[in-house]
C-alpha cells in the first residue's frame, strides 16, 4: 500500500483527494493534513466520510510527513509548497503539488502573473507538468509533479490536436471558460455565498487570470511556436463543472476530416479523454464526479472558424482526480486504479 | 457473473442502476430495457456512459429477458409489473421491482390509494418488502423483492428504532419529508421543468400521498400495532436527496439514554444505516450519490416530543442503491458490493 | 417627503428596504448606513442600483441620523439597537428594528433564548410588535416597532385564523420551516457558500431555534392560552422564501366548513395575505419579491388533524416589506404604498 | 388607458408582459391569450396574481382581439403571426410581435435559419425591429413591431457602440453567450426538465443558433458594412439571465480613451443601458427583473482585442420589458413608464 499524506484536506479538492483514495486499491492516507481544524475530526468536517474515517486533522508539517508518506499531496495557496520544499522532502516522498507553484517554466512568469515572489525557483526546471496525456512518460520518472490547473487542464486538452496539427491559426485564439464555484475555493468570502452567486452569471479575470500563462505556455509547445491568447473565464451557479469554448481560424484548405483525424488521433488511446461524436456538444453533467475530459469540434465553414468545445468536472480531472493519475503513474500502478468512477447524474 | 436486465433503464433509478451495477464486480448488464429509446445507443441518452456502455436500448419484452438474465429490475410506472408478472418470470430469473407493485400486503388499500387495479395480487403474499436492514433474512430466500418507496425507505429507518423499542406514542406521529426533483422521475411535464422548480419550494400530496400507507404498514410492524400517521411530502429545488423530519411525543419516563440506546442497538451492525454523533443534525450532501441513511434524534423536554431525522439519497438507498443491495443478499454476495461509493461533495 | 435611514444597508434586509423604498412615492432614502462599507459608494456593493443610488454609505450613528431622517430602519445584528436606542433618538424619528430586541415581552425569555444582555428593557413594554394584520390599530400610534422575525411572520399568520378560533389543540402544534439562503445573513460564513448550501437540505436549531419564543408568544395571544410548540426549521437550496407545514388535532366536531370560514373570516380584509382555494397549497415562487403571504390549509379526517401551510418571501414580508407597511402605517399613508409590487416568476 | 391584449400569456416570456402591465398606470390587460388554457383562470396558471388578475384565459383569435385592443403583443411561436396577419388586423390595433416573424428584412435568411416558409412577407419591409435605443424614431411611428430576441438585444447593444464608431475589426468578431434557462421556453421537454439542466452547462446551436442573422444584420447597419460572426449561446442553470461576452480586435491606433469614449457617447442619454465604470464587469445579478442592460469593455493590449461584456435579464429586456418600452414609445408615453422596477437582489 502506498502511504499518502495530504496538505489541505479540508478544501474542496483535498476532500476529493479523500474521496478517490479511500476508493483506492493500493493506497492508504495516513495524514489529513488542515491548518484550520488540528485535532478535529475530519469527519466532523466532512460529514460525507463518517464512520470511514476515524482519523483527526494534522497541522503541516511537510518533513514528517514526508517521513511517514510515500506521497504528498499539496492541495494548498499558491507560494505555499514552494516557501518550504526542500532536499529533504524531496528526497523522503514524492510531491504531487496541486497549486500553481511549479507549473510555469520562466520563473518571471509565474511572480508577474502571481504576484508574489517564487522562493524555491531552483525545482522549477525539474518539475513536471502533470498533464498525464500529454507528459506520461516524465511523469513516471518524477519525484515532483505539478498538477495542472483546471482552466489548463480542460483548455489544453481541447485545444491540444489541433494545435499540434498545426491545423488553426494560433493567434486567433480565443478561449472563453464557464466553471462552478468551487473552482473559488473553500474561504469564507461573501463574493462565494450562496446568495450572490445563485441566479447569476459573470465573467472576472478578463485579461488578466493567472491560468492564461499556464495554457499559452503549454499550447506553445504543442504549436512549436509562443501562443499569445484571450481567456476569459465565468462564474456560473453550480458546484461542479467546467466548460471550454474555443474559437480560433482554420487554416486555409483545412477539411472537416483532418479536424476530426487530428483529435481521432490525439485522444484514440486515451480513456479518460472522450472524443464525442460528430454533432454532439460536451455537457458538464455528463463528465460529474468523474476524470473524464468530453471533447467535442465543430468546424464553421461560414466564419472560417473552428469551435472546440470541452467539459471536465473541475476538482476531479481538474484538481485532485488528474492527482491520482499522476500517482498512479508515479508508482507504476495502472494508471486509472481508483478513478473509473462513472459520471454520477443528475 | 449474475446477468442482469433493466427494464426503464432510462428513467432516473434507472440510470442510477446502470451507474452502480458498472461499477458492481459480479454483474453484466445484458439488457438496457427503455420503451422510449427502442434501437437507440444507450449512451446517447446517458452520456455519461460514452465509451462505457455500447448497447442499444431493447423493448420491454420480459419474457425473453427472463429468459436470458439472472435477475431483472423493474424501475417502472405502477401498475406495469403487477399487468405482466407471470409464474415462466420468476421460474426463470429473479425480479426486483422498484415500483410499488407489491409493496403493500393488502390489496385493498393498494388500489384505494394507487387508484387502479392490481392485475396479479396472487404474487402480493410472496413478495418480500425488500428493506434489507428489516427484512434481510427473507430477502435472501426470495424471488420477488418490493423494493421499497424512496420516502418510505428514509422514513422507516428514521423512526423504527423508536417505534420498535415502544418509546413513542404512535399515534402522535408526523412526518414531514423534503425531496429533491429526480423523485418526480423523468416525464416531459411542465411542474417538473426547471424554471417551475428553481427558487420554489411546495408541499404537495397533502393527505393524500400514496407513500402513506406503505411507511404505516412498515411501522405498524415495528410497533406491533397499527398506525396512522402524518406524512407531508415537500418538492425542493435539488435533484437529488431526501430529508426525513419526524415528530413524537415520547412516553412518560422516557429517557435520552434509552432513546439513544433505541437506535444503537437497531443501527450498531447495519454499515448503511448512520447514527448521527449526539446534537449532529443529517443533512442530504453527506450522503449524495450513496447507499448511507444518516439518522439524528433529538430529545425536546420543553415540549415532551422526540425528533427523528433522517437524510439519504432518494435515487441510490431510495431506489437503485438499495434495489442492488437487495440483489447482493438474493445472490449471496457480500451485501455491501458495488454500493460502497463514498459519498461526493460538494 | 418621509426622510428615511436604513442601518445595516447592506445586508439582504437592508438592501431590500432600499429596493423598496426607491419604489415608494412618500419615501427618500437620506442615510445609507454600513459599517463594512463606510464611504464606499453604495451603487459599488450592491450594483442593481448603479445610476440610481449616487450616495455613499455611513456610519452607524444613530443619534445623528435620528436628527437627519423622520424614520430609522434598523436591520441590525440581535443587541446592537437595544444597545444604543434612547429617548432622544425616539423623540428624534420613528425607529422600525428589524432585529429581535424588542419583539418578546418577557427579558428573561429573550435574554435566555438569545444568550445575551438586553441593554434597554426599559423601551420593550411600549414597542409594539409589527405584525400589521393583527396590531394594525396599534402600529399607527407607536413609535418604536418591533418587527417580527421571518419565520414569526409565516408561521404566526399561518396558524393564527384556527388559534384564534377556538378550533385546534394548541398542544399538539408542530411548525415545520423550510427557508432560503438569504435568512441566514450576507456575513461570510463557510456554512452558507454556494457549495456548501447547494443540492442539499438540512434541519438546524432543532428545538432551540431563537424564533420559537416569539411564535408562541404570538400564538398565545391569538388563543387566549399559553403556547408550547414545536418549531423546526430547515436550509434549502434558494435564495428567497420561507414555507410553513404546520400541523395540529383539530377538536372534535370540527367541520371543514368551520375551518375554512375562519380563515375567511380572518383575512377577508387582508391585501397581503391570500387564503388560497380549496385544495391548493402554497409555493414560495408565487410570492417571490413581493408582500403578499399565501395561505393554505387541509383538513385530514384520517388523522384528525389540520394542516395549515404558508408561504412568504423571507426578505419582504418577512422582513423589509413589513417593514415599509409598518412606516405606511405608522405615518398615515395607505399601507399597501410601495409594496404593492407583483410576484415575479421563474 | 391603453387596451392591451396578450397572445401567449402563459409562456414567460407573456406572464411577464402581465407582471410589467398590471404595474403600468397606462395599460390595461383587456385579454389574456393562451391556446393551452382556454377558460381557465388565468391566475390558477400562474399564481403569483392570484386575487390581481381575475381574468380567463381566451383563445388566439386576432381579429376579434384587435377590435377590443389598441395594442396586441403576440408572445407566440415563430410562424405564428406571419400565418394570420393581415390588414384588418393592423389596421384595429398596433402590433408588438415578440417572435422573430418580422425581425429579418431578407426573407430568404430568414426561411433559411428558421426553416418555415414565411406567410407574409409583404409586411416584412414596413415591420420596425423596435430595439428601441437605436429605433427609437422609427419605432414611434410604427403599426407593426419585431420585437428583439434576447440574444440579439444583448449582443447588438454590447457591440454597438465599437462597431459604429468603427473601432473593431468586424470580421473578427466572435460573440459567447450565457443564457439561464426561461429563454428555451415553458413547453414539457426532458432537456428542459430541472434535472436535466441544474448542476451542468452545455453550449448549443453552435454555428447554427437562429439569432445569428439578426445579431449580423443589425451590427452591419451599425458598422456600414456586412457582417459575419461567430455566435455560440450556451445553456446555463439559472431561470433568469442572459450575459454576452464579445471579443474583436481594434484596429490600429486605438486608445483606450476612443474606446471608453464610444460607449459614452452611445449611452450617455439611454436610461436602459448602464454603462459600468472602468474594470468593473456585468454580473446578471444585478438586472434581474428589470429592463436594464449593463454594459462593460476592456482592452487588452496584450492580445490586441477588446472584451465587451453584457448582461441583461432575458424576459424582461430581453423580451417583455422591451415590448411595453416600444409600446409607451408607439403611444407617446414615457419611455420608462411601467419599467423603472429596480433590479431585484438576490
Amino acid at each position: 500500500m502506498i502511504k499518502v499524506g495530504i496538505i489541505g484536506a479540508t478544501g474542496y479538492a483535498g476532500q476529493e483527494l479523500v474521496r478517490l483514495l479511500l476508493q483506492h486499491k493500493e493506497a492508504e492516507i495516513v495524514w489529513y493534513g488542515s491548518r484550520s481544524y488540528v485535532d478535529e475530526k475530519y469527519s466532523a468536517v466532512f460529514g460525507n466520510v463518517f464512520e470511514i474515517v476515524e482519523d483527526l486533522c494534522k497541522p503541516d508539517d511537510l518533513h514528517e510527513l514526508a517521513r511517514q508518506a510515500d506521497v504528498i499531496f499539496t492541495a494548498t495557496p499558491q507560494g505555499y509548497l514552494a516557501g518550504v520544499l526542500d532536499d529533504e522532502i524531496l528526497s523522503n516522498a514524492k510531491v504531487i503539488d496541486l497549486s500553481a507553484d511549479y507549473r510555469i517554466k520562466d520563473v518571471a512568469v509565474y511572480e508577474k502573473w502571481y504576484g508574489i515572489e517564487h522562493k524555491s525557483p531552483q525545482y522549477i526546471e525539474e518539475a513536471v507538468y502533470g498533464l498525464c496525456e500529454i507528459n506520461r512518460e516524465k511523469v513516471r520518472k518524477a519525484r515532483l509533479i505539478a498538477n495542472p490547473g483546471c482552466y489548463p487542464t480542460c483548455s489544453t486538452l481541447t485545444v491540444y490536436p489541433l494545435a499540434k496539427a498545426g491545423l488553426i491559426d494560433m493567434s486567433t485564439l480565443i478561449i472563453d471558460a464557464k466553471s462552478g464555484v468551487s473552482g473559488a475555493g473553500r474561504g469564507a468570502k461573501v463574493p462565494n455565498l450562496y446568495c450572490e452567486v445563485n441566479e447569476s452569471c459573470k465573467p472576472y479575470g478578463v485579461a488578466s487570470h493567472r491560468h492564461t500563462p499556464e495554457i499559452e505556455e503549454q499550447l506553445s509547445y504543442a504549436a512549436g511556436t509562443d501562443v499569445t491568447l484571450s481567456f476569459t473565464p465565468h462564474l456560473i451557479p453550480m458546484s461542479r463543472g467546467i466548460l471550454i469554448t474555443a474559437y480560433a481560424k482554420y487554416k486555409e484548405g483545412t477539411t472537416k476530416e483532418q479536424i476530426r483525424m487530428a483529435y481521432e488521433e490525439a485522444y484514440k488511446n486515451e480513456y479518460f479523454v472522450r472524443l464525442l461524436e460528430d454533432g454532439v456538444c460536451p455537457e458538464t453533467r455528463w463528465v460529474k464526479g468523474s476524470n473524464f475530459v468530453d471533447v467535442g469540434v465543430k468546424m464553421d465553414e461560414r466564419t472560417g472558424r473552428v469551435i472546440m468545445m470541452g467539459a471536465m468536472d473541475n476538482i476531479t480531472k481538474g484538481a485532485a482526480g488528474q492527482a491520482v493519475q499522476n500517482m498512479n503513474l508515479l508508482f507504476g500502478l495502472e494508471e486509472t486504479e481508483g478513478i473509473r468512477l462513472i459520471p454520477i447524474v443528475p
